[in-house]
């Protein structure tokens, strides 16, 4: 068994302060930006709007020129092109405001009549006027290095005019499946003893979906030289997540290799399903190795690989989709360990699934999240209220 | 001003009952469905695992053999090739159980001595072994049509051997953004006057974010007959999202134009900011006819097109990133309308953007999220507990 079994949060911080973020910047077009980390604080050059403009349909005005206007008295302006005193333009929502005019009426508030244009209130200077810059100024630092992008903000870059900018690089992450019962999907068929290699797949998938750029290897047979060669013929990758091959058995040989190349930090976390999950720095950079049982594999996944691709991508923590939900049955943690409970939501109830172990795939894709118990808490009970992290 | 102001719930049911969602699959090798939609039933091929495995390293044995076994009273049994009576044979976690052999003693609970194996605990048929068939059983029902694929459920796939699968077709929506305003980022310098174009950027980003295939057009002149033709040169696209040209003044001519080509279903929403929305449909296909006003414009966005464009993809409702916060400030509601009040998230607080109207893109960019005030509801108080929608 483990020697160790280090906290789970405590196995965290110390593998997360082994190694620095990446520096290396790219420029995108920004329509290619949508989910990046943007790199440079983006300051406006130019003021949105760049002019006055209306922020009404009707007719731009002096409001001095509508002093004494009311619903039964109108003052009576005429129709120019120009402004001066007593007359109005014509503007439309955006159009610029014309010299010398410094309100808009509405056109409810007027009715035209010939070249006259009558005008039912009075208005203070500035109304219904959009000032320049009034939506961003000349100069102002508009987003923060740091910010992950959204369609919103892509929007205000567009705003402004700006083509492309420098967004941190995604993480480049090597996905090394192990193991020698593990055949690729190109096998038609499967013998005694050979499982389709599943793990890998999915944890290059997660690494894409949480913003970084998998390559996933090919199978790498249970032999220390093997997994060797394949760790440091991807050295160029900013992590390395190996699947498979971390427990304690005759064949696990992959935090063994991790040491012999690095630094082995963690092997035993007090995650359940997860504990055999080891952690280690090859090179500065990062080396998950997730168990190879496929629930304990997601976990290890959630708690270690994502927060590790966040820290070298910049990338801000997300809020996880959660939902509150009353429990419909018992669940239990384990005393010393983070229990990562699946759960399928029922009606707004949590549903334990009733699961043996943590080798059973199909209970994670029947799950819509997990209820994580602390370490130092017995479980839950039926009837208690919980939070579901849904599993993306 | 409106003559009609639709309730925005209303509104939005009308509109969705008006059309079918699409029924066209596609086939796709499964490392490229994460986030889309299965279009039929998945059922198992084979059994999963399709052999009976060991769940732990050790010795494959009878377990009537182990009758007795305890910490100080060994059974003893001879290291074979096969299982008889008094033999056992090493395995490894996931290798083949021999036929003969119910159960695994785990490498803790047995001693090698040359030839012989002590073992120090009685074992239960079936101990530590995988049953065939325990993670997934062939014949089963294992994915259904119409769930959203995970990673985690594509590692399922993958264990089933299943190399590519039908999904539904992306919905392709046409974006179309008019105004005679706006301007192309490939203009170098803005005249007065002149905008860049940011909504249909906007859209088309978030329409890609929520599952669905955008095509961005060029920007179309307040002009009914090249609106209408710029419609019906994309009625390929199973949905239209046109953007500005919606409210009352004398150049808004979308919702007219639509009505002419089919049925323009409402105009003038419940909704704050976003009123001068307009939905329609053409040719059974939906219409989302989105303000020019950007913050107007992404309310639009996220509460029609969106669910729109989750129907016709048979795209399940994702829950929406929230958070829970206090608010720092009063936020005022607009009876009668749904209000979608911005906020920043500030160390658990929510602070209100004070911001002037929908004409403020940056007010959207400098938001974490939306505080939705029902139409029944004057607002929220400072100190106040809200639920904060996140933009996504």
């Amino acid at each position: 068994m483990f020697r160790q079994r280090m906290n789970a949060d405590e196995a965290r911080e110390l593998f997360l302060k082994a190694f620095a973020p990446l520096s290396d910047t790219e420029n995108l077009p920004i329509a290619d930006c949508d989910g990046r980390i943007i790199a440079k604080n983006i300051t406006a050059g130019i003021d949105v709007p760049h002019y006055r403009r209306a922020a009404m349909d009707g007719f731009a005005v002096r409001a001095c020129d509508t002093l004494g206007a009311g619903g039964n008295s109108p003052v009576v302006l005429k129709l120019a092109m120009g402004i001066e005193k007593g007359t109005c333009v014509r503007v439309h929502t955006g159009s610029p405001i014309p010299e010398g005019a410094d309100a808009v009426v509405m056109l409810e508030d007027a009715v035209l009549r010939g070249e006259s244009v009558e005008i039912f209130t009075q208005l203070h200077p500035g109304k219904n006027v959009g000032e320049t810059g009034e939506d961003i100024r000349k100069g102002e630092v508009i987003l923060k290095e740091g910010k992950k992008l959204r369609p919103c903000d892509i929007a205000v870059l567009a705003a402004l005019g700006i083509r492309d900018i420098a967004v941190f690089r995604k993480p480049l992450v090597a996905v090394i499946p192990t193991g020698e019962e593990l055949v690729s999907r190109e096998n038609m068929a499967l013998r005694e003893g050979e499982v389709y290699e599943t793990n890998g797949l999915m944890a290059a998938l997660y690494i894409r979906k949480w913003g970084g750029a998998p390559r996933l290897l090919d199978i790498v047979e249970d032999d220390p030289e093997k997994i060797k060669d394949a760790i440091s013929s991807n050295l160029d990758a900013d992590m390395i997540i190996t699947s498979g091959g971390t427990s304690v058995g005759k064949r696990d040989y992959v935090p063994g290799v991790v040491g012999s190349m690095g630094t082995l930090l963690v092997h035993g976390v007090g995650i359940s399903p997860g504990k055999p999950t080891a952690l280690g720095i090859i090179n500065g950079k990062p080396v998950v190795c997730m168990p190879g049982y496929p629930v304990a594999g997601i976990v290890a996944l959630y708690f270690f690989a994502r927060a590790a691709l966040w820290k070298l991508g910049h990338i801000p923590d997300e809020h996880d989709r959660k939902v509150r939900a009353v429990l419909s049955g018992k669940i239990p943690g384990r005393t010393g360990y983070k229990t990562f409970a699946r759960v399928k939501l029922e009606n707004g109830r949590a549903v334990p699934l009733a699961v043996s172990g943590a080798g059973i795939l199909s209970s994670v894709s029947k799950a819509d999240g997990f209820v994580i118990i602390p370490e130092n808490v017995e479980g839950y009970d039926k009837g208690e209220e919980v939070e579901v992290v849904l599993i993306e």
